[in-house]
């Protein structure tokens, strides 16, 4: 009635999911990605942004022009058109002109600077520049954020909000992801009654099917196929169902009793891969492989039932889509900075920061329009308004912004 | 062309927050709860287990009968029956008598102990039992896990798998939850074309949309309501739309500058809440209320689009099914154990504990049956195999099983 050896659980989950059978790729709209896992890595085929262009309101002018302006000697250029985001500039400014610009209109031909509109003064057609400006002040190049070329996104990632965003900011509508595996959910025992139905004496309404479906809907796309007896031939019969699924999920009838018949019916059709693990709660769990797809034996008890889902299937169905998971988005970590942080007194800054497991690399805390600083981060560090920042060395607390993971395979 | 005043994220977020009006309840099925906002306290109707049950394979006896077993002299009971989990007994057991009963299965009348199997030895149709039981030893009483009448899950709870599970075992098939905030997003600006269209020069992406319909959809349902060119007759008609939902967020627009006109039309017909917040990047972001409506001016700019979104709509939605989400499932945190906790070496154990913030408190190492253990705890805590346990007043890390929230309405 005992089992006659435990595995331990790191041995357990090694020698099954080197085993396991990868699931296919399939293709989904980027408004549908979140949470799934990206199956190749993707390279931008246009520049982000596209063309040059003004980071500012104000005006497009030659830096040339205004190199000796300045509140007591403005220089005066000539007004010669107007830009407005979207728009396409069909002239060229000349020395001494400038065209109104809008943040994020095309740089027109000729003009390789933006004063802001602040430090300007408009009169009719033409405006005083108070303020010299260095070339390419204020222009947001070509391929600033993302260049043609570039790897945006790498294989294994668990798709989050803002990849959609670099996905779509390069004009990518699909990408290819895992399919989520299927799984078959079966509860056995003959003391198991359905939700919803009446509680004769010495039955007990059926938990972990609830349980399990909730868990796997995150990452899977379960399907509770219902409670079947301990009965030999019932849970043959139910199996052979299941293995049209990626993935088996018994629980209950996995110990060594008479009664246990899942073992049993298991071990005739697959290879077991382990049963009896050395855990507390969950020391009756198991598993086997049939061409490639884990069958779990999870044992009956709920509590048992559901840390060995998160302990053994959980994981294998990640590795089924190829990566291990390090750490949840939305979790706060503890690291070392390893550049100083400056922010300014009574603002609250976002710093989009890369957290290594032990060190902080802030990547960027303004440029606001520099969506590739997000999707290289994998944490966000902000910093109060009564801080005037952090100095390198310092330990701070940032949250993540994307599930982390390793690819296994 | 500035922010007159630049209003605090806190403030911000606490004058929008007391203005939203609540999302009604609806009803869903305990397979499809996860990750919903719990509308009401849940009572239990029946006690779990709902009768008095064998806790170990073995055989049901009077204690008495025991008290002077022992390995040298067994006691010798006749086997008067066999009761599998599921079956009803019929027979009550005298003094003299036991019967083979397995886990989970109800102990007859007159029997008041389980012996384990593996104390006994059969012989025909008697057995001896080797050991001396105090009355009680192996029986799982009714309510030992969930008694009648208990609360057993508290409005606000953002549900769990565990707490499907605890909801089947009590007999509950449907809950009522907050309904999904329904979301309507418009991105704006003439620059703008979707992605999958041909880009001209001057145009970009749109980012936002794919972006924030991603990150809504995990407590929201989103709907993206299309590209909208700064025109104020245009906005105003999309906002006329916008506002059968119970949420609105546009992107771009949102400054001072003479372009910004979803600014323009939101104050026309809505009350300003906020507009410049002393946030980088986001600072050009507002919201207005209409009829507890909250509707969203974020800053084009992708990543301070994200950052305000994540800043004022996430919690706002989240506020409309009245919660405040302090901290999230998966997370790992750190705390002071107020309790020893003990762990046999060469056994990896799973310890049920609550964590208040600051000190964590073990719930139950052992027990794989009692899913409240499961429900009363808010993190794991995984003693690896090489440890005994750990002291009271020790420093443990511990994973949160359920998202941690408050109440706020």
């Amino acid at each position: 009635m005992e089992f006659r050896r435990l595995c331990s659980v790191e041995e357990a989950l090694k020698n099954l999911i080197g085993r396991l059978k990868m699931v296919e790729k399939e293709v989904v709209s980027i408004y549908e990605c979140y949470s799934r896992v990206l199956a190749e890595d993707v390279y931008a085929k246009i520049d982000v942004p596209p063309f040059d262009r003004a980071a500012m309101d104000g005006y497009a002018l030659k830096a040339e022009d205004t190199f000796w302006a300045s509140p007591n000697n403005p220089t005066t250029l000539k007004i010669v058109g107007k830009i407005e985001a979207g728009e396409i500039p069909d002239f060229e400014i000349k020395s001494g002109e400038a065209a109104e610009i809008s943040t994020g209109a095309a740089i027109p031909k000729g003009a390789n600077a933006v004063v802001m509109v602040e430090n300007t003064r408009k009169f009719g057609d033409h405006v005083e520049v108070f303020q010299p400006l260095p070339p390419f002040k204020n222009i947001s190049f070509a391929g600033e954020d993302v260049k043609a070329g570039d790897l945006i996104l790498r294989k294994g990632e668990i798709l989050q909000p803002q990849d959609a965003g670099i996905l779509a900011a390069c004009g990518i509508k699909e990408v290819n992801v895992f399919r989520r595996p299927k799984v078959a959910v079966i509860s056995t025992g003959n003391e198991l009654v359905e939700v919803g139905s009446k509680l004769e004496y010495g039955k007990i309404y059926c938990s972990n099917s609830a349980m399990l479906v909730n868990a796997l809907s995150e990452f899977a796309e379960p399907l509770f196929l219902g409670i079947v007896p301990d009965d030999t031939r019932k849970i043959e019969s139910v199996l052979e169902e299941a293995l049209k699924f990626d993935v088996v999920i018994f629980t209950g009838g996995t110990s060594v009793g008479k009664k246990d018949v899942v073992s049993k019916v298991v071990e005739n059709c697959a290879e077991i891969i382990f049963h009896g693990v050395a855990m507390k709660p969950g020391m009756p769990s198991g598993a086997a492989i049939f061409d490639g797809k884990p069958i779990f034996m999870l044992p009956g008890s709920p509590v048992a039932a559901y840390l060995a889902y998160k302990t053994f299937a959980e994981p294998s169905i990640l590795a089924m889509m190829g990566v291990r998971l390090i750490a949840r988005r939305g979790c706060r970590v503890k690291g070392v900075l390893r550049s100083p942080v400056a922010s300014q007194i009574g603002i609250r800054s976002y710093v989009r920061v890369f957290w290594d497991g032990e060190t902080i690399e802030p990547i960027r805390i303004s440029g606001s329009s520099i969506i590739s600083s997000m999707v290289r981060a994998n944490g966000l560090l902000v910093v109060p308004e009564n801080f005037e920042g952090y100095d390198a060395g310092e330990e701070v607390e940032i949250e993540l912004i994307k599930d982390v993971t390793v690819v296994i395979k």
